[in-house]
């Protein structure tokens, strides 16, 4: 029964998946799902992705976390369309929440929707919320070995973001390796080793993104 | 439907949870469930733990993951006792996934009994192990922010372990606020500034949780 359910859940996710799909063709929205366990600058990332685009593309984002509205009021400051989804202690946003959010935002003026996902390397990765492009976070911090431990959320991702290589000095990471380790999961992954404190790097992920909404 | 089936594995859970509990009682192990976002240190933490209560108590591991075995081969190498479980996907531990991995532990000649759990700062809150301590490695460079996003996680947590202090220096993260917040969160709770880097604070940690199990 257990499995059923689970299946039911999944089917029923899809559905609404694709309902948000065909409205984000309609509008031509262009959507990125942002995933990354909690801290690895999922928000900082959203942030200095807005300051980029500006003037070039019109951003919107969708905040999901399991309570607080922090991360949505520091987007909101950026001047930017942004919705918070509270999910009320569930660990991922699903594609019914995600719908229920695109409501209140102005989708027919907004050319690229971020969502920010919930914090967590696992479940999020399992719910299509309809959207273009699934981006992964992965900080120095976490360590090297993280692609071994969380398998399904590298081979999702279709770009991976290795966040806050400042503190390679003071750290034992090796991107290289890294890198390598992803493409061995995920062959078409596109990696970008980049720092949300100092800008370095972003440009080029900023870059490659303006491709992809206008490609 | 859905509801019915979630509070039906909790029941279950919490029904396996007290019969682990019991096996424990009886072979006198005093039990603590490790918990983390990915990558902040819970394996590091345990093999510190480990080499400075050689002598004093007897320890062995589970090891929870959801692919690999390279933490359990790291720990293996102290030469304590450990069993990996691979969640195959789920994205935390429960007590029926305990409870196997207990057959393959020599418990009579354990003291204390330190379970990782999966990397996730929400699913495994949910799910009591039958453990007596609830430990939770919260790592600077995720940002003292996390408290007010993983409420849940903070508030049912013994005790917190602030780990990578060393890269202090570099972070934006300031350690008596975090403290306060999840005080505020949660009243009973200790908190552990350390680094299992250089070592600085983890005494203070292993004391203490060498008092839990001898008292």
């Amino acid at each position: 029964m257990e499995i059923k359910v689970v299946k039911d859940i999944m089917g029923a996710n899809e559905q609404i998946a694709q309902k948000n799909r065909q409205l984000f063709d309609r509008n031509q929205v262009f959507v990125v799902n942002v995933m990354a366990s909690p801290g690895a600058g999922k928000t900082s990332l959203i942030l200095e992705t807005i300051k980029r685009l500006k003037g070039k593309v019109k951003v919107g984002v969708v905040e999901g976390d399991i309570s607080s509205s922090l991360d949505a009021e520091a987007i909101g400051k950026e001047g930017v369309p942004v919705v918070q989804i509270n999910t009320g202690g569930e660990c991922h946003l699903d594609a019914n929440m995600t719908s229920t959010a695109l409501g209140s935002l102005p989708l027919e003026d907004i050319r690229l929707l971020l969502i920010e996902n919930v914090g967590n390397l696992v479940c999020p990765a399992e719910f299509n919320l309809g959207e273009d492009l699934r981006v992964l976070v992965s900080s120095t911090p976490e360590g090297d070995d993280k692609p071994f431990k969380y398998p399904l959320m590298f081979h999702e991702a279709d770009a991976v973001l290795v966040n806050k290589i400042d503190l390679l000095p003071y750290l034992k990471f090796d991107v290289d390796a890294f890198a390598n380790t992803i493409r061995g999961i995920n062959q078409k992954v596109k990696v970008f080793p980049l720092s949300c404190t100092t800008g370095e790097g972003v440009d080029r992920w900023v870059d490659w993104l303006l491709g992809q909404v206008k490609g």
